[in-house]
């Protein structure tokens, strides 16, 4: 049975949305159990048809704003985020997992679950839909930290590599360091740094450096970078994803030719909306930490969160959690 | 009269795309002239209709590879590249254009142009299309460097900010720092560093921070970024809006619906894909050094070579070295 500690305040959409995905979850998988927190009075009645044997709902009314120092976090000790992080840190949930303040729930998890021993940095790892159905691509970290270490970005690769064999069934997952070229020695200091450590303890997958400009080809399943990167690259994709489909959007409607052009091709772009969904993933995974903590996208609709669910909860059902332990245990 | 130095060599198309280019500018401009570097032999056939007295051919039978080493290119005097950035230093001529190695064209350059003084850094400049049609935002640097202290990022704000004013005439730029959230104090040191000497020094039409997601919406102007973070952003959009390109095609082609829809929606595409063509841009420009400096992107065809040549002119005639030699003055 996987216990999951849910905050479910902070989603820009309210509570409507959040509480459908884990009604959802908890009727098509008898084997979880839910601690949710929020306002008792505004949830009670959104699960009131659910299996109350396998809920508890937890009164908090304090919400975790979107930009919120480590400090401020640890004085919010009656927010839903800070409580259901700490319903994992006592043992009463195996993950915890909230639409709300990404570097609230990083800074708040890494102080109050401590990283596991021998991991330098947490890593916030967050899957991409590439240009190959179903095939994501593993990129990590994608803001936990600003500036990383060579041993970190090492260690990035040795949890990226088990999320990737445990969580997408990729096989035998290729492992990169993201570079501004594919050759050995070019990049940063600590790119260079990674990339001969990958090298020298010989990690198992690992093919060397990737350019920003392939790494959603559908052939690179990990993806290793400092965290201001990898925030720059995750952000540069979603905006160009977006403006992309805004042009297409108005490229359509220019006519009525136009128009009845998108009434015949509608089939096409549905399936490429489909490939491109980053919802189906499940929002970012904080990997290095002792506990599973999946972060939703701050807009997740019903979908998206019972995907973040299902991470969390695979996540706990592979002991993902102990699989890296033992990865860093010196 | 502008004299611009063409390394002939080095693109991916050979030599047909690029002459045709100089021609159609030398019929185009008659205050321009030419000063053409590659093998003799192939290259005269293909300008013998050209106004003689406006082109010079030098012959060299050295092309730089892609990946070279600064010592390599100090070597290789007899390349066309080492040649026409010679002619630039020689004063021979006033500005050099290549499509030949990024790398081998950005440290020659700085190495036998060196920087104007007061410069910490040069800066390679992208002009980016954005969702405003006709609207570049101007980056720097996309890849001079990799590592940049807050000064180098002051710097190429300065110069983003001559660039933006004088060749693509946008009034009154905003000036932005690419970070991971808009508010002071988020992102790397150096870009804290250079937000705050931007705000001390007050250089005016600075604005903040920008998040990589909304650097392409059309409403900023000039985005400065250390240069591997820079990099990664260029071909993160690269690569993201080349898959959707490609999803666009295969949605298209799914049945013969949708190929009708294509049919109908063709002009709409056409419309969508001039927004998105970054060779209207003219390549990328080094910033910084004693020269004006071109580079067309590998596989340019005449019309991409067209606009770079344009830029180099738009560059001379704008006399732009001397107004960042004017900027830098102490």
């Amino acid at each position: 049975m996987a216990r999951i500690a849910v905050d479910l305040m902070g989603s820009d959409l309210g509570y409507g949305e959040l509480a459908k995905a884990v009604n959802q979850y908890l009727n098509e998988h008898a084997d979880s159990s839910f601690i949710l927190f929020g306002e008792e009075d505004e949830i009670k009645p959104l699960f009131a048809e659910a299996d109350q044997s396998r809920i508890k709902i937890v009164n908090t009314d304090q919400v975790i704003p979107m930009e919120i120092k480590p400090l401020d976090f640890l004085r919010a000790k009656d927010s839903s985020m800070y409580q259901a992080i700490l319903a994992v840190k006592n043992g009463e949930a195996d993950a915890a997992v909230s639409a709300g303040s990404t570097g609230g729930f990083v800074a708040g998890s890494t102080i109050l679950l401590r990283n596991i021993p021998g991991v330098t940095r947490a890593g916030l790892c967050t899957p991409f839909p590439t240009a190959v159905k179903n095939k994501p691509c593993i990129i990590l970290d994608v803001g936990a930290s600003n500036v990383n270490t060579g041993e970190d970005i090492y260690g990035f690769a040795k949890m990226g590599k088990i999320y990737a064999e445990e969580i997408t069934d990729i096989k035998n997952p290729g492992i990169y360091t993201l570079s501004n070229g594919t050759e050995e020695g070019k990049g940063t200091d600590e790119v260079v740094e990674a990339y001969k450590l990958l090298k020298e303890r010989n990690l198992l997958g690992f093919k060397g450096n990737c350019e920003a400009r392939n790494a959603l080809d559908g052939k690179h399943d990990v993806i290793v970078t400092a965290g201001f990167v990898g925030n720059v690259f995750l952000k540069a994709t979603e905006g160009t994803a977006a403006m992309m489909n805004d042009m297409i959007k108005v490229a359509f409607k220019r006519s009525l030719l136009t128009k009845i052009g998108y009434l015949f091709a509608n089939k096409g772009f549905k399936e490429m909306k489909t490939k491109m969904d980053y919802r189906r993933f499940g929002g970012a995974i904080l990997l290095g930490i002792n506990g599973v903590i999946v972060k939703a996208h701050g807009n997740s609709n019903t979908y998206a969160f019972y995907n973040a669910i299902r991470v969390a909860d695979s996540m706990v059902k592979h002991d993902i959690i102990n699989k890296i332990k033992k990865e860093f245990q010196q």
